[in-house]
């Protein structure tokens, strides 16, 4: 029941079709039968060794035994498959023995990963997250000494953002740097450290936020350091324990086998670290790094929903009960034959399919911000990532949480039964729209920081592109397509409106506008997600000329229908909602003061 | 950080000025003060010894030893107290030893217990159910030996229906009644037993559905039988253990301390049981009884929902973090200050209300079946119940699980740690939609059974008189009220052009119909706790008349008028998607089949 098997079809569907590619078409990675094979291993690895840990993980949880972590029974193993398959330096560069991989393809890969075992993956995605920070900041000797371990997956890495007082916002974090011959000894305690301990790699790098004696107060007064668990000689032996203590692991409601540590730096002598970025300079190199880690929890929210799916979908095909509503079926029928849960089935399918597609489409414009040619096609591609990564991290996350509970739903009473799996998906999936920055926090920088880009008008060249996309569709005459090309263009035309509206607020009252902050990313990512279905049908359209009967495209085409019939049209009455949301939401306060 | 206060100020608002009354107002508990002072203990009860033990009983579990259910520490104690305050009796007949309070006020009691302590509070729920179906089908016999027991709480009740095979289609089961003297013997296997066993009480009371030998088939054979854990002499007293067995307890998603069992009767010499109903008839006898269940599951949904708000309220006023976006306070702020949070509040809070007013209203139709003095208002009223029983089922439910994961959100980070609290109520949420009957398939029940109730002209009737109150909150010229009524009609409007096409199309293909019954409820749901929510700002702005400066009666306006601006107008749009989620919902078989 609880098998997966990665949708190989979709991903190369999306990565060959809907995605940007580099304008003179020399990539590296864009032979088709290279990624359908790459896929292909990846899939065998998932479903044969990091899927059946899924719910073992679960069940058994994580240990802490004089002072380390245990990680649950065979997931060291299957790390070292993970680290031996290559999987680990995908997205790594050449120069320290990575693959270099464009981001789309990652993305599809982390995909896999996550839906076959969050818990495990998530270390992966930290150790990512903070190779990235080292390629941008670190200096020559840090990425000698530390890159290759980690991009090979020898070593493992984590992200020291959060204190008890200090979640979302960071300025008020108080841990301490003190300079030390040439390195720093950091004193503090950080919460909420996903894989801050493990047993499945030698070393872990630590990134850390801590603050210099005499630094600025608030969130300019921030620097980062590398502080490693166990120290590291000049020619990268390890050597005794770094002052780095795990005070305790949290009891989490979801992702169990994932340890989300407290740690203690500098309990006694102080943990030995190096300064990487400048001085003060410490936020902005994580955000740099946040940005590409938001893009993969939004892609997380893709996992969650394509699991909870595969799995009511195999529960619906052999749960017998109740009788076919039109008779069509004579005796019990598997439950897949009523209409409401072939409507759950729909839901699920559809939007998580328009999700893919809008997490890989944003990958692929993170790839052209690095790779392409021209600075004028990198500044593009780096307006359309600022304005898709807050989207894509939040409605793939919302998303996810829903599809994830639509999922325990459609096996009934089974559901509620952790026995069954439905509900692991549902509890995995709560965090995602909490870390990397709450989705209200996205809302919010959706709003302040990208739709005011040039007064709108970079939101507007998007949205004027998505039009064109959509005025394709009309133009072509084939089949449901105008009916599906008319759809979109009305919906982005009330989202133009919406967004016209909602940026005249912000430029008047700031606390107005941010009340319609979360209805507005909410509309964005469900029509956002209706243009990556009208293209999907498009392209299905065309290469069905090809092949009359291929399965696949027909069932792209009504899946595309469906969330246009469904998904879509639902977005359209928020806009009332965006505008109004303000008017009395402080009443919240009024029965509170005295 | 976990306290709860019941929300009496609200619960005897919609009591004293939403709900229906009997003609002839001589009810026995229409006492303002009585039944204020009936609230206030329940909330001392509620908050002082029920709520405490809520996350107690969720981390601790229940055990099964020697092959008897343990209940959490502190459980066995709460009850007698519960038993002492007289609560268990309240719901009761008075000829068996009842308070026979009307359902409003019952209503209005099982939202304070379920808030409260669901896992506790769900004894109570079956009992209830099953001292229902004894006093509608019981001989006098079996009245006079089970009821006074069962409605002192000295008894619990159970309601055993659920075989594996045998889930939402009971027509499938198989447990056997065979006839031994004057008794019945029972052999079979029932699962998902809702304090199928517990220490709390003396004895427990099972109602069974079983066949007798040479029945029809399939649900048309299927009889209902009182079979108690221990038998019971002529005389009431205790005797030996009857044949059932607790077989196991499944280890579930949430209600953690809440027994849900596997029992086994008749594994020896057969569980001795008597029948209540007519042979064939216990389908019947038990759907009467489920009705009632529906209705009270509807209200652990506004439970969970008002739980998750205070504790998320709590949160958000002693949580620091961030500036306030308009620079009104100086340095770092408590999260309510951040209009996403307020919005969040503000939804999960005019949500609430607005669930509150409609299950409540819903409870006093019942009591007007019971109670009118005339036959014609009897019918009416059941009419209303008839077509509110699913909507309140369905709709309460739903918004318990998006309001508690409203209510994670709000905690940021501290939410997916369990021991914050709210990811408890996410968790206890998720059965809701699920048992008495799926949310799937009360959508069902409100389309081809009450929507289509002579022709839908019912359904009209009652859409008319919800018409007539928002029409009284236009023609009173008194503030936003116009507003309100006239926003409420406009959805009223379009759920009636629905409800006129979808009945049409059940007319002419039920399976295209049935794949928007789901969407159809959900719009029910939002547009009836609308009418509700402009009853509500009509009956405070008539009541402010007389105290201006009432907080509570000024928030209720504003309360109203958010639902209106955002719950209200979000579900606008699902006309079109209950019109057309058939189109493509079945190429969901596409796919799969060969």
């Amino acid at each position: 029941m609880q098998e997966y098997n990665a949708p190989i079809e979709d991903i190369l569907f999306v990565i060959n079709n809907l995605t940007s590619t580099i304008e003179n078409n020399n990539e590296e990675y864009s032979d088709v039968e290279l990624m359908k094979q790459i896929f292909e291993e990846a899939g065998k690895f998932a479903t044969n060794i990091l899927a059946p840990l899924n719910s073992l993980g679960d069940k058994e949880g994580i240990s802490l035994e004089n002072g380390l972590v245990r990680m649950p029974n065979g997931f060291v193993d299957a790390y070292n498959q993970y680290i031996k398959g290559g999987w680990a330096s995908v997205a790594g560069s050449k120069e320290y023995g990575g693959q270099e991989m464009p981001w789309k393809i990652v993305g599809g890969l982390n995909e896999v990963w996550h839906a076959a075992n969050m818990s495990f993956s998530l270390n992966m995605l930290l150790t990512q997250g903070a190779i990235e920070v080292i390629e941008a900041y670190g200096t020559k000797e840090q990425k000698q000494k530390y890159l290759p371990k980690m991009i090979s997956g020898e070593w493992s890495g984590t992200m020291n953002l959060t204190e008890p007082q200090a979640g979302s916002d960071l300025s008020l974090l108080k841990t301490k740097a003190i300079p030390h011959n040439e390195f720093y000894k950091i004193y503090g305690n950080k919460i909420y450290i996903t894989h801050g301990d493990q047993d499945m790699t030698e070393n872990i790098i630590h990134l850390v936020l801590a603050r210099l004696p005499d630094a600025p107060e608030g969130s300019k007064g921030i620097s980062l350091f590398i502080s490693p668990k166990n120290m590291i000689s000049k020619d990268g032996k390890i050597l005794e324990k770094n002052d780095v203590r795990v005070v305790s692991i949290e009891h989490k409601l979801g992702t169990i086998a994932s340890p989300t540590c407290v740690l203690a730096f500098g309990d006694n002598e102080g943990s030995i670290s190096e300064l990487i970025a400048h001085e003060n300079g410490g936020l902005k190199a994580m955000f740099t790094m946040m940005n590409n880690a938001r893009l993969n929890v939004g892609i997380q929210g893709v996992s969650i929903a394509e699991r909870a799916y595969q799995q009511a979908l195999n529960f619906s095909l052999t749960r017998l009960q109740g009788n076919s509503i039109d008779n069509a079926t004579e005796g019990t029928v598997a439950i897949i034959d009523h209409p409401d849960v072939q409507r759950m089935l729909m839901d699920m399918k559809s939007r998580t399919e328009a999700m893919r597609a809008l997490s890989l489409y944003t990958a692929s414009e993170l790839d052209l911000t690095k790779r392409a040619s021209s600075e004028k096609i990198k500044k593009k591609a780096q307006e359309n990532l600022d304005i898709l990564t807050p989207i894509v991290k939040t409605w793939c996350t919302d998303q996810g949480v829903l599809i994830a509970s639509t999922g325990v739903q459609v096996h009934g009473g089974m559901g509620f039964i952790e026995e069954t799996g439905a509900a692991q998906y549902y509890r995995d999936a709560r965090i995602l729209p909490i870390y990397e920055g709450t989705n209200g926090i996205q809302a919010l920088d959706l709003l302040r920081r990208k739709l005011t880009m040039d007064d709108g008008n970079v939101f507007k060249r998007f949205l004027n592109e998505m039009k064109n996309d959509a005025e394709i569709c009309i133009a072509i005459k084939d089949g449901e397509l105008p009916y599906i090309g008319n759809k979109v263009i009305k919906a982005i035309n009330i989202l133009e409106e919406t967004a016209d509206e909602l940026l005249s607020m912000w430029k008047h009252n700031k606390r107005q506008a941010a009340s319609g902050a979360t209805p507005f990313i909410d509309m964005c990512g469900s029509i956002f997600g209706g243009w990556m279905m009208a293209k999907s049908a498009l392209k299905a359209s065309q290469l069905l000329k090809n092949n009359k009967k291929d399965k696949f495209l027909i069932s792209k085409i009504s899946t595309s229908l469906f969330y246009i019939d469904t998904v879509l049209e639902s977005a359209l009455s928020l806009k009332n909602v965006v505008i109004n949301a303000h008017k009395n939401v402080d009443s919240i306060l009024f029965n509170i003061e005295n």
